[in-house]
């Protein structure tokens, strides 16, 4: 099977990179990832939004989302934010303004809102921003933050209080349609993604392969 | 901005919804999600294979990656080899063999590579199976599990001990061109996604909008 330039990439080789150049490479291997706006407000009524690519699900029941952070980083505004507060945003972000949301992750001293060029918008019952940009506004209550000591990150959770989204790219089964709102997916930090919707598949049982049922 | 079908989902109407409705809801909020193939061994030497959208970059230096597992689940032979060898490999999802990767969620008693039509293939130097059908497949040493207590989860982190891909799948910068493989991508459990790259951004700094780098 290994024909034509296969290599294998040794744990002693990827140690010996060059720094910029292992991020790349190993930011890279997990595939495709949803890029997300995390919104966020401090005490002193400031907004903060930057953008994420390890946004997950966690659980349906009750319904939990969570993402990969480091405390001490670009992000800690973020951080800050959500551990005073107690609430997040997570908002979509698609083909028509994804360089304003890349641009999120540069350090600013003032809200990112304002200096990336998007707009907040605020629900009736819930504290913090949403980006009005966005197509799919998630509002979520901090649940848990749980260390992952082998590299001081942390894993933020959260419970999902609304969902804000055009009826229109709900499907019948009630998922979501990321491809008809043009979200993207990110490769790494930096290789945005177009999707297109394949098939989906039925319920895998023994001893029959999959159908395509939509 | 709030025109059209737009609709409001509170958490009174997500615990009210039905169970296979929430799910399909709640597990595509997050957006586009890579799918890879987990493949693990038993010590009484029976192989495993499962397909996870819940694979993550922890850490670049050192190399990390994690997954979200339930370990009462239909993945607890997965749970349970990676715990007993402290080994596994993460796998790459295209195109070509989506269905058969989509299969391996099925229940079944025995070796899900026969069960499904995919093959292992072994490296010199790792002790557990790669799917041979996979244009990149990662070889991981159990690091961490890290219990998520809010819903009986865990995240498993392993560190990266060898990565096998045509060369011609990494870019000059040494990210990987997963478009290029075909690799897919999916929304919640079950819809199934190609991707197209859009573009490479700039690394971001104040006062000067990213540009298009590739």
């Amino acid at each position: 099977m290994l024909l034509g330039n296969m290599k294998t990439i040794s744990k002693t080789d990827l140690e010996q990179m060059e720094k910029q150049a292992r991020t790349n490479l190993v930011n890279s291997l997990s595939g495709i990832q949803p890029a997300n706006l995390i919104a966020s407000k401090s005490l002193a009524g400031l907004s903060n939004v930057a953008i994420f690519n390890s946004v997950m699900h966690i659980g349906a029941n009750p319904a939990l989302m969570g993402f990969i952070l480091r405390p001490i980083s670009v992000q800690r505004d973020t951080y800050q934010n959500i551990v005073y507060t107690g609430y997040f945003s997570i908002n979509s972000v698609d083909e028509n303004f994804y360089k304003k949301a890349h641009q999120t992750s540069a350090r600013y001293e003032v809200s990112e809102f304002e200096a990336c060029g998007l707009s907040e918008w605020y629900s009736d019952s819930f504290p913090v921003p949403y980006v009005e940009e966005s197509k799919l506004k998630i509002g979520l209550k901090l649940e848990s933050i749980i260390p992952i000591p082998l590299n001081d990150t942390l894993l933020i959770i959260g419970s999902v209080q609304e969902i804000i989204i055009d009826e229109n790219h709900i499907a019948k089964d009630s998922s979501i349609l990321h491809h008809n709102m043009n979200n993207v997916g990110v490769v790494g930090l930096d290789v945005y993604h177009s999707t297109n919707k394949i098939a989906q598949l039925s319920y895998a049982k023994p001893g029959k392969m999959p159908e395509e049922i939509n």
